[in-house]
């Protein structure tokens, strides 16, 4: 059995911490210069574990094993939410490059190979799962071209400033994979509150995000009579609460719904708002779900843009993802290397966050497991998770991956 | 009778227009440096009338008559709203001199005594209402020190920059007003709508505003079950949509109500907002119906606080303002005077809006006067009124001035 060095885990962890360290929390915009320095330090480390790393024209470091043989994939990212913790992405990222090191390091696993990468972009800075993305094979061309972040600071630019305008993308080399394995904070409270320290990811939800857009007339609002009025914040709050009350008898157990954001223009006390604008969000493992919580919500729109007094338009502000299944294989194995190291600790659960690893899950077996985030707290400086769990799921994560090589192998 | 001079009414005006002129728009914000130049220019067009003017410690320009004999006072504001019409408050100030100088050149009117004003900050960039609070005897110390504008600047410095740290405030002088009077846009579309052209205010509405915070716990949009929430945004539009859904119920008919103002932090797609925040906004003429109002917004917020999960509290965000009714006496004459030169086209209306009116009602007769605000448009860059309700509106206004100082000298 692969044992990793649970010393040199905990030293690369803390150490990639100090990148953008503010607070407790981490600062590590994609492609920033403190992102590329990481991304530049964890060249290294991966170079220390034996493997060939190189960072892509949309800042994906990619550290490929000089083995022979079928590759396992094991990644997550190293960049951040604008207030992120310290462990979100970057705990997967270490992992992998945990795993390569010790699976090298013992006579049983030296011949396996495994590859580590770093995604670009995961968080959506400027283009949700751009590294994925590009690595599955997606041109890229005109998000480079045309996104920005939320500072207006195009893509393209970042790129450039981070000297990788030249970088060819890193591909999918067809055949070289036997699947990915993403490790990930649980970024919820459902281990904590269970007492288990193990997370089998059965699926990642699928999402649905729309901007629902309400134009009236602004007016002063002690001179404009009730009667009069096409007030768009009255609309956005009378929709919004038609939505919310009513969606759970579309849901299922597992959905969740959420308005994150809503803003009135021009938003002062005295102003009837011209324009009102918020975010609907809807999640769900199932698709078909998924689908009926959407034509609710766009029911609900079109009644409420037929009834007036003001115009209601729907957008969806993101691609729809849709749910991704985890290989039952690769969630097995997980399972047995989770009874091993804690028996009875662990447990299988979706994944209500999105992650890398859908993308991935299109073209290639692809499974998640979690470990245990205290107070269910993630994007967020007080994120974090006790360094026994962080250990324990390297550990969990190494013998899985070790198990699926070797079967692989025919050993 | 008087007559006005037209052209002089509408040069004066258009010369005002062009400090801090933006587009068809005007910005000049209380104290600023063109808004300081505007109202020294302004000086001067009221000594050119014949009176003695100064700008006091708070900003107000007051030209005083140097005829015997009780005054009229007439005024509004020469300072804006951050983006304003050319008119708001600018119209009022200029019909003011207009009048003091024309009844200044007609033998039948040239020993009245009519005061002219432009009082500070009545549109509350820093305190609202400054001038005529100042001029009717409140403190203003406190204020001076505390107050602040959007970008944080405070009122005392604001008044240093002006160079009037050490001018003495001007004071209502007991016993030298027949009353006040002030002219203004409608800044509604009832005069329009009703093809009149002169508005006689019979009340002023009074207000109240309240901040509505809701406080909850921030997570994860993704991995937080619906059942575990405690989702601020959430319940800030239950509660919004509970208030405007029942207000009906308790409001009169020329009641209205507002959420001018509804903001979600962190205000990201994919973050359970942890704190939310509106304003509620409620006007009515009648101070019984106003407190109403109040109490069933409050009873709304206090059931919502004990049905949970989310804290909610609830904070008078400005002075409440009470109803004012204008002196019948000045209704009378202003009606007379309006029939007389635009014989059946005025109505008599209350006024939606707060004016410095209002304050000065509570220390002498006050009397309003409104002129065609053209597609209802205020706060805005394309406030208008034509020509010729402008020179009407300062015609009626002079008329009736004419007619209570004449009566108030016996003849």
């Amino acid at each position: 059995m692969v044992e990793i060095n649970a010393d040199r885990l905990l030293t690369t962890l803390r150490r990639l911490r100090e990148f953008g360290a503010t607070g407790t929390g981490v600062v590590r915009p994609t492609l920033s210069a403190v992102d590329m320095a990481a991304r530049r330090w964890l060249a290294q480390r991966m170079a220390d574990a034996g493997l060939d790393a190189r960072i892509d024209g949309v800042g994906t470091l990619l550290g490929r094993s000089r083995r022979a043989g079928k590759a396992m994939l094991i990644g997550s990212h190293s960049d951040t939410q604008p207030r992120g913790g310290w462990l979100d992405g970057a705990m997967g990222v270490v992992y992998a490059i945990e795993i390569a090191h010790s699976l090298a390091e013992h006579a049983d696993t030296a011949a396996f190979a495994v590859d580590a990468a770093s995604w670009s972009d995961e968080e959506g800075s400027y283009f949700g799962f751009l590294g994925s993305r590009s690595f599955c094979g997606e041109s890229m061309e005109h998000a480079i071209e045309q996104a920005r972040n939320d500072k207006g600071e195009r893509l393209a630019e970042a790129i450039a400033a981070a000297g990788l305008s030249h970088e060819p993308p890193h591909r999918l080399e067809p055949g070289r994979y036997l699947g990915y394995l993403e490790p990930h904070i649980e970024q919820g409270g459902v281990l904590e509150a269970a007492g288990q320290r193990i997370g089998v990811v059965t699926h990642i939800v699928g999402m649905r995000d729309f901007t629902i857009e309400i134009t009236g007339r602004q007016n002063h609002a002690g001179t404009t009579p009730m009667r009069l009025r096409r007030d768009a914040g009255a609309a956005a709050i009378r929709l919004g609460n038609a939505i919310q009350s009513t969606m759970a008898g579309v849901a299922g157990p597992q959905s969740v719904w959420t308005i994150g954001r809503m803003s009135f223009d021009p938003g002062a006390p005295s102003i009837i708002p011209g324009r009102a604008t918020f975010n609907q969000q809807v999640r769900d493992v199932e698709a078909g779900r998924l689908e009926a919580m959407e034509a609710h919500v766009r029911g609900l729109v079109a009644e409420a843009a037929r009834a007036g007094p003001c115009g209601v338009a729907i957008v969806p502000s993101k691609d729809a993802v849709e749910p991704a299944a985890m290989d039952s294989g690769f969630q097995d194995a997980l399972a047995a290397a989770a009874e091993r190291h804690v028996p009875g600790g662990w447990r299988r659960m979706p994944s209500g966050a999105g992650h890398d690893a859908q993308v991935l899950a299109r073209r290639m077996p692809a499974g998640m497991l979690f470990v245990p985030s205290i107070g269910g707290v993630s994007h967020d400086f007080a994120e974090d998770t006790s360094d026994e769990d962080i250990v324990l799921g390297c550990q969990v994560l190494a013998t899985a991956a070790a198990s699926i090589l070797a079967a692989a192998r025919g050993r």
